[in-house]
C-alpha cells in the first residue's frame, strides 16, 4: 500500500462520512423521524405532533455539530449523568494524548523512519507506506534514541493526563454523590442469603436480626419476591387492565402512573399506599394477589436504614459467622435493580462467576473457528459441492463476485454483532445485581473480546492453537510482537479509517431504529411516535471501540506515526457525535456513578505497557541495546505509577467515605429533610410495575419553532428526573422491560 | 539405590534420632539445663535451684514423650495458643491423609509398579528403588487406572478432612475469640496518615476528627512516638536505673515491674498512672522527658472504641474521601505491636511491599548462584590456585577429604540458616504493624522459597536461566514435570529421611541454645538461668519445613510411594516434638488466632494440584489417555473446592461477624465489666517498656518434686497471662526485644 492508495481510501471515507452526516442532518429534522433522533427528549417533552413543510427541512445543516460543540460539561452532567462526562472525558484524553503523540512522531519519529535507510526516495505519494514505519530504520542504528524519546515523551504525558483526569474524575464522582438529591440507593442495603427456618419466615427473620443487630439504625424492609408466576399474572391482569382503562378513560397528557401495590408483602410498614394518580382500581384490583405472594418470598430483600452511614456500615461489615448467610451489598438505584438476578441463591453466584468467566473467555478464543469455517464455505467449488442446486445460480458472473466478495465480510460483521448482546448474556447469567453493573461487566468482557480478536488474532494470523502457541513461550512474546505489528500497522490505519469512521456515521445515522421506524410508518402504518424503545446509553458497546481505538494508537504510535491523524479525527468526529447522541438520543435511566474511569484507565495502561514492550522488542531486532535499556525502567514506571493510582484512587469508587456520609446525614437531618426521605423510601423499590403506556399527546397543541430549539434546556433537565428519587413508579419504566428482552 | 541401601540409611537415621533424643531425655533433667528446655515454665514459675544428684537424672526415660502423648488438645490451647493447636492440627491432618495415602497406594500402586514390567525379579532387598515407582510401569499399561484410582481416592480423601479441618477450626476460632478474657485489641483501632496541619498537632486533629465523626464511640487515643533517639534516652535511662536499684533495693521473687511512664503522652486521659509496684522513683525519674516527647509524635495513633463493634466499624470503613489518609486497621494485641513499623509514612508502604517483594523473589531465584559458585571454590584446585599459602594444608589426605567432602554441604546448610532471618528481614522493611504479622508473612516467603529450591532447582538442575526457561513453555510443564519428578524420587525419600528426621532431632535438642547456656556456665561462669532469651515458636521455619514435607508426600505419593512410610515415621515423630516443644519451650507471646490454617489450606491445594499435574503428565507420556482424561475434570474439582473453601471460610479470617462482636459487647454491658475493661485500655499500649530484669529466684525456696512433676498444670496455665489483658508490662517484655535484636 502506499501513500496515494491510503489518500484514496481516506478520500472516499471522508466522503462517506460527509454524505450520512448530510443526510442526518436532514432526517432528523423530519417529524416522522422524531422517535429515532430525539427518543430522550421525548421521554420528557411532549413532540410538536405536525410541522409546517418547508424548504429548510431538506437542506443539510451543521447545526447540531455547533450545538454539541457548544454543550458544557455541565450540561453534559445534567442530562446524561456522570457516566456520560466520563465517557466524553476519555474521547478528550484520547484526543489530548494523541494530539501531543502526533507533534512528537511527526516532528521527530516520522524523518528518522522516512531517512532510516540509504535509499532513493521516490516521490511521496507514491511510496510506500512502510518508508514511514519503524521497519524503515536500518539495523543497529543510532537514531533511535528518537523513537525512544518519543516512547518518554507518551508514556509521561500520559500518566500525567490520566493522573489529573482521575484526580478530577474522583473530585466529580464525591460532588456528584454529595450535591444529587436524596437517594434511595444510599440509604438500602440488599440482603442475600437469608437463612431459611421452619418456625418464621424470612420477613420474620429479618425482622429480627437487624432489630437484635442494628436496633438504632434499621428502619423497615421489604422481600423480594420470586419472579416467574406471579409476575405473568401481574402482567396479564395489567393488560387487562389498560384495554378495560383505554376504554372508559380519557386520555390525557400526564403520564399515568400507577402505584405499585405489590411492594413491601407482608410488612407492617408497607401498608402506607401512597396513591397520587387515579389508579385506586388498579390497586383494590390486584391486593388479592396479597396473599398467594407472601409464600413466594426470596431470601433476599431490600432493608432500609435511617442514615446513610449505617447503610455503609451494615453494606460492608461481615454480618454473620458463617460468610454465607445474611450476605449485605449496597443497593443498586430503584431503576438499577436487575430484579430477576436477585432471587438467585447466593451459594451459586461463585459458580457461576467463574463458570460465565470460563464461557467468555472460551467464546473469545474460538470465536472466529466457527466464522472461518462458514467464510470457507463461501469459496465457490465448496459451496457447489456443498448445495448442488445452486451450480446454476453460481455461474452467472456477477452472482459468484457478489458471493466470493461481500459474503465473507458480510458473514464477519454479522457474526461480530452477536458479540455484545452474548457478553450481556453471560453478565446476566453471572448474577449481577444491578443493570449497571451487568452493562459494566459485560463492558469489560466485549473489551477483552476486541483487543484480542482485532489486534492480537490479526498479528499472530492463524489457528486458535497456534495463537496459543505464542503465548506458551512467554520471553519470545515481545520478538514476536515487535516482528509482527509494523508489519500489520498499514492495516490498523485502514481498519481506523475504515471501521471507526463508519461506526460513527453508523451510530449517528441509527440505521436500525430508522428501519424500524420505516417499516412502522409504511408497512405497519401507525403513526405512534414512542413505542420505539428509548434506550440507555450502549457503554458496553462503544466503550470498547472507543478503547481499542486508543489501544492500537498507543501500540502503532512509534512505530508507525501515519496512524496518528486518522485516529486525531476519529476521536474529534466521536467527540460531536457522541455528545450529540447523549443530548438527544439515549436516556440516562441509571447511574454508576464514574465507574467507567478505572476501566478506561487500567486500558490506557495496559496500551502504554504494551506498546512498551513491542518497542523492547523492537529495539532488540534492530540491535540498539541501549533504547531497550531505557525502555525497561520505563515499563516498571508505568507499572508502579499504576499501582499509585490504584492506591491513591480506586477505594473511593469501591466505597463511600465515612466523613462524607456522616456530613449528608447531617445537613439532611438539620434542614428536617430526613423524615420525608424516611417517607419515601418505602415505596422507592417496585418489584413489579405497572404503567399504561398512554404518552402525552393531546395536552401539547402549543406550537414550537423549529426541531433543535424547541426543545429548550429547562425542559432537557427535566429529562434527568427519572434517575433521582421519586415516590413512583416513572415513565421510563416500560422501557427497562423492553430493553431487557431486547438484549 | 536399592532397598538395602535405603533400609541402611533408615536405619543409620533411626540410629542417630534414637541417640538423639535419648541424650535429650538426660540432658533436660539436668537442672544446669533448665533455661534451654523448660523456657516456658521458666517464665511463669520458680525454677528449684538444685537438685540432689540422682541416678534417675542420667537414665534415658521417655517420660516426655509420654506426657506429650497425654496432652489434650484443651490443654495444648491453654499452654501455646491457638496458633500452636493450628500448628498441631496440620501435623495431625499430614498423619491422618498420608495414612490414607500409605494403605492406598501400598495395597493399589506398588504391586502394579512392582509387576509392571516383565521382568526377571531379583530378591527385594537388592531391588533397585526405581522399580516400586511409576517408571517401572511399562508405555499404554491398562494398569495405570490403579494409580488414577489412588489419585482420586488420595485427593477426595484430602478434600474431605480439609473441609472439615477448616470448618473445625474456624469453629475453634470463633470460640477462642468469645471465650477469650477482655483483650484491649478488640476496642482499639491503629490510625495512620494523619494528615499534617499548621495549626494544631497530631494528637489535636485527631481527637477532632474522631468527635466529629465517631462521637458515639470514641473513647480516648494514645499517639505513637517516634522511635529512635527518645527509646535510646529510655533505655539508658533504664540501665542506669537498674544499676541504682539493685544496689540498694532487696531482691523479691515477685517480678519487678515499672508502669510505663509514657503511655499516651499529652492526652489528658492518660495522666492516670497507676503504680502497683515500687517504681516511683522510676517514674518521677522519666516523667521530665515527657515534654520532650510530644514533639516527636508520629502521625499515627491507637484510637480506643467503648465498644467492639464500633472499633471494627471504624477500622473497615473508608474514612477519608482521600483513601491514603486517615488509614484504619484493627490493632493488633499490646505485645504483638511493631513499634519501630508504625512511623513509617503510610505513603511509603505501597513501594515498600512491591520492593521487598521483588527483593525476595530475586532472592529466591538468585539463591544458588553464590553458594554454587562459593561451593565451586571448594574444588581443591580452585583452591589451591586461589589460596596458594594452603597448598601445603590440603595435601594431606583428611583435610583434602574433610575438604572436598564435607565444606560443601556445610556451606549450604550454613546460605540456608541465613533464610528465615532474611526473609523476616524482608518482611519487617514491608512494614507490618504486627509481630505475628511480620512472622506469618516471613512464613509465606519461606515456605515459597523452600518449595522452590528444593523441589524445582532439584527436579530442573541447571542454571537459574535453564530453569526459568521450563516455565518460559507453559504448555510443556506437564510433560517435563512428569519426566523430572519420579527420576528424583529416590532423592526425596533420602531427604525426608535425613533433613526431616534429623531437623526434629535438632529441634528437641537445642543446640544453639545448649551451646550458648554450656559457654555461659563454662567460659563466662556465671548461673544466672534467666538471661536466656526465651522465644515464641519459630512457625516461619517450622510450617514451611512440616508443608514442604507434605509437599513431598503428595507429589510422590503415587509415583514412588516407598517415600509414604518415611514420611509417616516423620509426622508421628514431629507430633510428639512439637508438643513437647510448645508445652516446655516456646512461649506464646502474641496470638494470631489461626492465622496460618489458611495457608496450610492453600499449599495443600497447591500440591495436590501439582501432583494432578504431573500425573496427568505420566499419563501422558506413559500414553493412556483414558487416565488423563480422568485427571483433568479432578484439577478442576480441586480448584472449585479450593474456591469454595475460599468464599465459606477464608471472610472468618479476615474480620469478625458484626453479630459475635455486638454480642460480647451486649455480654460485658450486662455483666458490668464494660467500665473496668475501659479503664484497662488507657495503660494496654505501652510504646516503652522499662522491665527489671530481676527474676524470681530468693522467694522460690519450698522443695519440689522431679523435673517434670514439679510443674503442675494450675502454673503451666499462669504462663499464658501475658497474651492476655493486664495494665501493666510484663516480665516477658524485654524478650521482645532480645529477639528483635536477634532477627
Amino acid at each position: 500500500m502506499n501513500i496515494s492508495a491510503l489518500l484514496t481510501s481516506v478520500g472516499i471515507n471522508t466522503a462517506v462520512c460527509l454524505v450520512l452526516l448530510s443526510v442526518y442532518s436532514i432526517l432528523r429534522k423530519q417529524p416522522s423521524n422524531v422517535s429515532v433522533y430525539f427518543g430522550r427528549r421525548l421521554a420528557s417533552v411532549c413532540p410538536r405532533p405536525s410541522d409546517p413543510f418547508r424548504f429548510v427541512r431538506f437542506v443539510p445543516s451543521p447545526s447540531w455539530i455547533v450545538k454539541a460543540w457548544e454543550t458544557t460539561e455541565e450540561e453534559m452532567l445534567a442530562v446524561g449523568g456522570m457516566d456520560a462526562v466520563v465517557f466524553l472525558r476519555a474521547v478528550v484524553f484520547s484526543i489530548r494524548i494523541f494530539s501531543i503523540a502526533a507533534v512528537i512522531c511527526f516532528l521527530l519519529v516520522l524523518p528518522v523512519n522516512y531517512y532510516g535507510q540509504e535509499m532513493r526516495h521516490k516521490q511521496i505519494p507514491s511510496e510506500s507506506l512502510e518508508v514511514f514505519t519503524i521497519e524503515n530504520v536500518k539495523e543497529g542504528s543510532k537514531w533511535l534514541w528518537a523513537h525512544c524519546l518519543a516512547l518518554y515523551i507518551i508514556t509521561c504525558s500520559a500518566c500525567i493526563l490520566l493522573y489529573f483526569e482521575y484526580k478530577s474524575i474522583t473530585k466529580m464522582r464525591l460532588e456528584y454523590f454529595t450535591r444529587s438529591p436524596p437517594n434511595p440507593s444510599h440509604f438500602t442495603v440488599l440482603v442475600r442469603a437469608i437463612p431459611q427456618s421452619s418456625q418464621e419466615s424470612y420477613s420474620d427473620s429479618i425482622k429480627k436480626f437487624f432489630t437484635t443487630y442494628h436496633a438504632s439504625s434499621y428502619l423497615s424492609h421489604q422481600m423480594v419476591l420470586r419472579c416467574g408466576r406471579v409476575q405473568k399474572l401481574m402482567t396479564d391482569a395489567e393488560k387487562m387492565y389498560l384495554i378495560l382503562k383505554a376504554a372508559s378513560v380519557e386520555q390525557n397528557c400526564k403520564p399515568n402512573l400507577i402505584q405499585c401495590g405489590l411492594c413491601g408483602g407482608p410488612t407492617h410498614s408497607f401498608n402506607i399506599l401512597s396513591s397520587e394518580t387515579d389508579s385506586d382500581k388498579g390497586k383494590t384490583g390486584f391486593s388479592d394477589l396479597d396473599l398467594a405472594t407472601i409464600r413466594k418470598e426470596c431470601p433476599a430483600a431490600f432493608v432500609f436504614f435511617k442514615t446513610r452511614y449505617a447503610a455503609v456500615v451494615a453494606a460492608q461489615v461481615l454480618q454473620s459467622s458463617n460468610p454465607m448467610l445474611w450476605v449485605t451489598d449496597l443497593a443498586p438505584e430503584p431503576h438499577d435493580v436487575y430484579w430477576s438476578n436477585l432471587c438467585i441463591p447466593y451459594r451459586q453466584l461463585w459458580i457461576r462467576k467463574i463458570g460465565t468467566l470460563v464461557a467468555a473467555i472460551a467464546f473469545m478464543l474460538v470465536f472466529l473457528i466457527p466464522v472461518t469455517f462458514v467464510q470457507g464455505l463461501t469459496q465457490l467449488e465448496q459451496l457447489q459441492a456443498t448445495f448442488p442446486f445452486l451450480r446454476g445460480l453460481l455461474k452467472k458472473k456477477y452472482m459468484s463476485q457478489l458471493v466470493t466478495g461481500y459474503l465473507p465480510s458480510v458473514i464477519l460483521i454479522l457474526a461480530l454483532y452477536t458479540v455484545p448482546p452474548t457478553m450481556m448474556l453471560f453478565s446476566a447469567v453471572e448474577g449481577s445485581i444491578s443493570r449497571s453493573g451487568r452493562k459494566k461487566s459485560a463492558c469489560c468482557k466485549v473489551l477483552c473480546f476486541t483487543i484480542w480478536n482485532v489486534f492480537f488474532v490479526n498479528i499472530f494470523t492463524g489457528s486458535v492453537i497456534s495463537q496459543l502457541n505464542v503465548f506458551s513461550s512467554v520471553k519470545d512474546i515481545p520478538a514476536q510482537l515487535a516482528k509482527a505489528v509494523p508489519r500489520q500497522a498499514s492495516f490498523f490505519v485502514t481498519y481506523v479509517l475504515t471501521s471507526g469512521w463508519a461506526s460513527l456515521s453508523c451510530e449517528v445515522m441509527q440505521f436500525f431504529a430508522l428501519f424500524c421506524n420505516l417499516v412502522k410508518r409504511f408497512i405497519l402504518r401507525t403513526n405512534d411516535d414512542s413505542s420505539n424503545g428509548i434506550f440507555s446509553f450502549p457503554y458496553h458497546t462503544e466503550a470498547p471501540r472507543l478503547l481499542l481505538f486508543g489501544f492500537l494508537g498507543f501500540t502503532c504510535s512509534i512505530l508507525a506515526p501515519l496512524i496518528l491523524p486518522v485516529l486525531l479525527i476519529y476521536f474529534s468526529l466521536a467527540y460531536l457525535v457522541y455528545k450529540n447522541q447523549i443530548l438527544n438520543v439515549y436516556v440516562p435511566k441509571y447511574e454508576s456513578g464514574g465507574q467507567y474511569w478505572p476501566i478506561v484507565h487500567i486500558t490506557t495502561i495496559f496500551s502504554l505497557v504494551l506498546s512498551q514492550i513491542v518497542a523492547l522488542g523492537v529495539f532488540g531486532i534492530k540491535r540498539s541495546p541501549v533504547a531497550s535499556g531505557f525502555t525497561i525502567p520505563l515499563i516498571i514506571c508505568t507499572l508502579l505509577f499504576n499501582e499509585y493510582c490504584r492506591q491513591r484512587f480506586l477505594p473511593v469508587f469501591k466505597s463511600s467515605a465515612a466523613e462524607v456520609l456522616i456530613e449528608m446525614d447531617r445537613k439532611d437531618e438539620q434542614s428536617g429533610t430526613m423524615e420525608e426521605i424516611h417517607q419515601q423510601l418505602h415505596s422507592a423499590y417496585c418489584q413489579f410495575k405497572l404503567i399504561s403506556q398512554e404518552l402525552c399527546r393531546s395536552q401539547c397543541l402549543n406550537n414550537q419553532g423549529e426541531g433543535d430549539s424547541s426543545l429548550d434546556p429547562e425542559k432537557l433537565k427535566s429529562g434527568k428526573e427519572p434517575s433521582q428519587l421519586n415516590g413512583s413508579c416513572t415513565v421510563l419504566s416500560n422501557l427497562d422491560i423492553a430493553e431487557t428482552s431486547k438484549k
